[in-house]
């Protein structure tokens, strides 16, 4: 099937709004995810420091939609309360990105987005571009969509590649969320092409583990599938091998949190298990990520696997479920080595074995 | 090493002991398994309303334990409340089989522990062997701890035998629990070798997932270790790929409920995921069961696949995880083909490929 990026974008409009800027209000709308799935609530923010509060409190999560919601961020600082000169302005910025700077100190996203906007509002001043404030409000507001579209954009075109390997009628089992709630665009890596898919009336359905311990699955994925009425099912973490073993699954699509130039797969604790078995009894595995999440400089035994709290294991949502004081090891991630992946999708294309050489071509090109 | 059973046996004395007959006050002491893992108490019980009781409200549980247990209650219908003539026991026992019963009607163990002491008592009766209540009662007490002392036996025996493939300091990979609590004799069947390893001062090690929806695992398993002093981590089942990667696993034991004559084994759902990940990592992984376990008639296609309440996944202890409605597919067990199954270790010795023709070799013989 030929799809047109320019026809799918103009045609998106998902039920799931994790983000949205109100520009007659200058507002910034949040679906409070902090409360999913129980409570579909949004919070309408007018400034920086309120902007800051909810991305401390969780309200949006995932390193692109901080990042987008960032960048709005910066948009408030002058919008809330207008400054007079543009030298007043950059003050504003710069004060605006300290607050939301410190809400997320380790999220590369949120400084990224607010250093970026900063650079740029100095920019247009130095230059001349901005003449006056309202001119310099204008140019940030488009830049902080840019940094959206650009976002709605490559994972567009990373459903559009996907779609390739989606046959109507398939079933993709996922792990954890990688969709639109985590980059905000309502879209999403992993689950972009099945979404695309239901968007041009392919029949997909969707396979979900609840992937613990933190339940991004139950309390997130299946979330957003059923908000956008796509066909998704629930399933313990356990049942991963049993879904592939009786043909319920045609393939696998996860996202990935860091991909190396060999074509190592880091992502979601739990995603290993699935790519073995898959590559075991022949069914395609897939990892969806843009070209940013690749890492072309470290080895496989150089990347530290990061361990959480014990507690996320030992209690759900704060109800103990395992004898206090058991060890208990949290690893977040696991590593799929490439021999168990089967493509690697991005904005740019699909990356076939071998990875060694392969990923290089793409990402460098 | 050379071990013996009736050592071993004269030695065995768990912290854990779910099961207690007081033979002196005709009571029977069960831990509450159902308060587990936060709370460690016991019930004291002293007559068959008591016992049924217990088994219905799941304060024991596991089949074997639950026909040690039936089978004491089976005495106690005469120690609480004696009848004079040996005419009015046989009543009294043919009553409290239907009570016990129906504790849980579909409990193999129980009404197979039952009927055989109710058959036992009529024939002590009818041949002469018991001349008064208090000699059946005596020869009724020898009966039910048979079938405690067969079932101990068994599990040593499996100790015995899995111990040749536990090396000094390893870690261990299970799933479920398969455990002491689970037969009732605080020993078990995947956990056999490990008991019987740290009973003789060799190291090793557990590693338990947590084992959604039912946290056997994290509720269990966990408990049983910690109670007997056996080192054990805690990980969610998301995490047993990358500890089989990290070469944190020498190898994989897990119990079975079903075992066909051509090596497919049934067990707790997760198992088969482990089972893969071990075969391709090289890792051992061993089925451990009584040769009760073995059903040599079914073929792997005709074995249905038990689901239970979609509410199991959608909370924990009764708390909300996922969104209302969600549409859940929650099987209980899993099947492991032969070729991902090392060996299968028994109370009559330990079976090889090829199962096909090595299982009836030995459950037959």
């Amino acid at each position: 099937m030929k799809v047109s990026l320019k026809e799918l974008k103009e045609n998106f409009n998902p039920k799931l709004k994790p983000i949205i800027w109100n520009d007659d209000k200058n507002t910034l709308t949040l679906l409070d995810q902090s409360a999913l799935p129980f409570e579909t609530t949004y919070v309408e923010l007018k400034d920086p420091e309120g902007i800051s509060s909810a991305i401390k409190l969780m309200k949006v999560r995932g390193a692109p939609a901080i990042g987008i919601t960032a960048a709005y961020g910066m948009v408030t600082a002058l919008t809330s309360d207008t400054p007079e000169t543009l030298e007043e302005a950059i003050e504003k910025l710069t004060k605006a990105k300290k607050v939301l700077d410190q809400a997320r100190p380790t999220a590369v996203n949120l400084t990224w987005a607010t250093s970026n906007m900063l650079n740029n509002a100095k920019k247009y001043v130095e230059q001349g571009e901005a003449k006056s404030v309202n001119e310099l409000i204008l140019l940030l507001k488009r830049d902080a969509k840019k940094i959206f579209d650009d976002e709605l954009e490559a994972e567009l075109q990373m459903g559009i590649y996907g779609l390739e390997k989606i046959n109507d009628g398939d079933t993709i089992l996922t792990q954890c969320n990688a969709g639109g709630l985590a980059t905000g665009t309502g879209l999403g890596t992993a689950l972009a092409p099945v979404k695309v898919a239901h968007m041009l009336g392919i029949k997909v359905s969707v396979i979900a583990p609840e992937t613990r311990p933190w339940l991004q699955g139950s309390r997130l994925t299946v979330y957003e599938l059923m908000t956008d009425g796509i066909p998704v099912t629930l399933i313990a973490d356990t049942a991963v091998g049993l879904v592939m073993y009786k043909g319920m699954v045609n393939s696998v699509m996860v996202g990935a949190d860091r991909i190396l130039s060999d074509g190592h797969v880091f992502n979601k604790i739990g995603t290993f298990k699935e790519a073995v078995i898959a590559h075991e009894l022949g069914i395609p595995f897939y990892a969806l990520a843009p070209i940013s999440t690749f890492d072309l400089k470290s080895r496989v035994e150089d990347v530290k696997i990061e361990e959480r709290d014990p507690d996320e294991v030992r209690t759900i949502r704060g109800i103990p479920i395992a004898p206090e004081g058991v060890k208990v090891y949290n690893p977040v991630f696991d590593v799929t080595p490439p021999k168990y992946v089967t493509a690697i999708i991005t904005e740019k294309g699909i990356i076939y074995p071998p990875f060694d050489k392969n990923i290089r071509k793409i990402v460098e090109k």
